[in-house]
């Protein structure tokens, strides 16, 4: 009856973005879930859209936080919506539920989440043009993300992480 | 890959109860995760651990929103811990998680909880002493509160209610 | 340089009031400010806009924390409008404001911030029918209302309380 | 009995800072004190202190958003304390509650605000490390700074802005 749950990474990005950027995305997810980590992203479009179906593609699972009260507002691939009604606070709600944070691409409001995440501890890896900011792991495609998130979850106990 | 997700039921009440308000709320969980319902609560203990723990001795599915920084504390039968650290404030996320929420006795937390689900129009249903607040249902036994919940969600769509 | 800061009381109630309340509402504030303390509420209008207009007319001083984004949306009587984008969790800074809560009548809302209060042991005054509300002094009219207060705070040291 | 209510500068920073950021903050604290401004900040030390302090010196008025739960925690320049109890997403409120933005130096939580505030739309004026983010305003000294956003409050409405 007692759960086991898995790592999760928190993937950060933009809620619009092109089909290159949608599929870096799509292929980050889809390499997380085959690790046996669980998704937590803000539940919308864009870069969040592209993660979680990359993860459901590999059978992987997804949370979505959500700014808004309506769970309709999530992607067709957020398995678990979760509606905070809290607007942008909501960001902070989805680095704190990941071991990991990786951002992909993403404008002011990834960058404010990769500044929480840093304020709160959180190792971030970035790919894409935020990838020089102090503090954070840059990486060139998502195959190198997701081996960095592997390597910093197997040397970081996850039960205490998230 | 799309997924189905099903029809959620917070449940409230204190985090530290007596044998006969746990066993409630664990017959409780048993009933709604036997009519495939998710639960969502706190995430803590006393009513919160004997309804996860009922509704996982079905094989049902459990979401706890904490409202700390550090998952690892959700009782262990919380599949789903959502982290927040707001304090308090996550009693809001516990009431718009639901479709319907279901209270089991409990003290002022409780009531606060009652008091916002009322206010952003979700049905609730009281196991207890809160039983006789205006706008409530209330309920005898948890098989009598679980059937109401199943022919509340009946009668309301899942999929723009939570 | 250094501030003198005054007490503070949270007074809660409807968002719409009829006449009576409102003058129930706007007599308390008056006579709080009268007493020098400062009045916190929700910022909006019913027996918020009545305990500003109230204390207003006392030169007292008025905080209103609002669910949404725009100070706009603040009545005319709030002097420090604080915004939050959180919804209805911004009832649970409502509270926390205070030294002390006086609800003023109210429906759900007010009774899930009656919730709150008792939850972290704020002292709950309660004028009109939540009066009946375990561990909350009820009070007749807004002069007794007054006088509760006064000597709740007379006994509780004010640096540490909100 | 209404209240005219002044402009709102948000500043923000680091809790701790060296003898030259602090001096910094404090100069910009008291031009924007005398340019009838009402500061806005995180309420803590550092570069909170130092605005505040500032401002004080110039019999200016303050307001400090704090992440806990008790008054106490503001610094003594502190007017008017909004405890919260939401931890670091009270960054969001910070910025919310200001015309204009100015950051002084500060880290990965000043980093998230600058996010924050460039996705809500805010002018971010910035002093120090920060001023090669896309879409901020760098300035040299707290003269130019304080010259900025008197000139951006001057072309952009005060009353329905934040």
């Amino acid at each position: 009856m007692n759960v086991v749950r898995p790592g999760r990474v928190s993937v950060i990005g933009a809620g619009r973005c092109d089909a290159v950027v949608f599929e870096t995305a799509r292929t980050l997810g889809n390499l997380l879930a085959r690790y046996g980590l669980m998704i937590v992203c803000g539940g919308l479009g864009g870069v969040m859209t592209a993660v979680c179906q990359g993860a459901r593609e590999a059978g992987g699972r997804t949370i979505g936080i959500l700014p808004g009260d309506d769970a309709a507002d999530a992607n067709p691939f957020v398995e678990i919506p979760v509606v905070t009604g809290l607007g942008i606070a909501r960001n902070v709600l989805v680095v704190k539920n990941g071991d990991v944070v990786v951002a992909v691409s993403g404008g002011a409001g990834t960058l404010s989440e990769i500044g929480l995440a840093l304020k709160i501890g959180r190792p971030v890896v970035v790919l894409g043009h935020f990838g020089g900011i102090e503090g954070v792991i840059a990486a060139e495609t998502p195959q190198q993300a997701a081996a960095v998130v592997q390597s910093l979850l197997a040397i970081k106990p996850r039960a205490e992480s998230y």
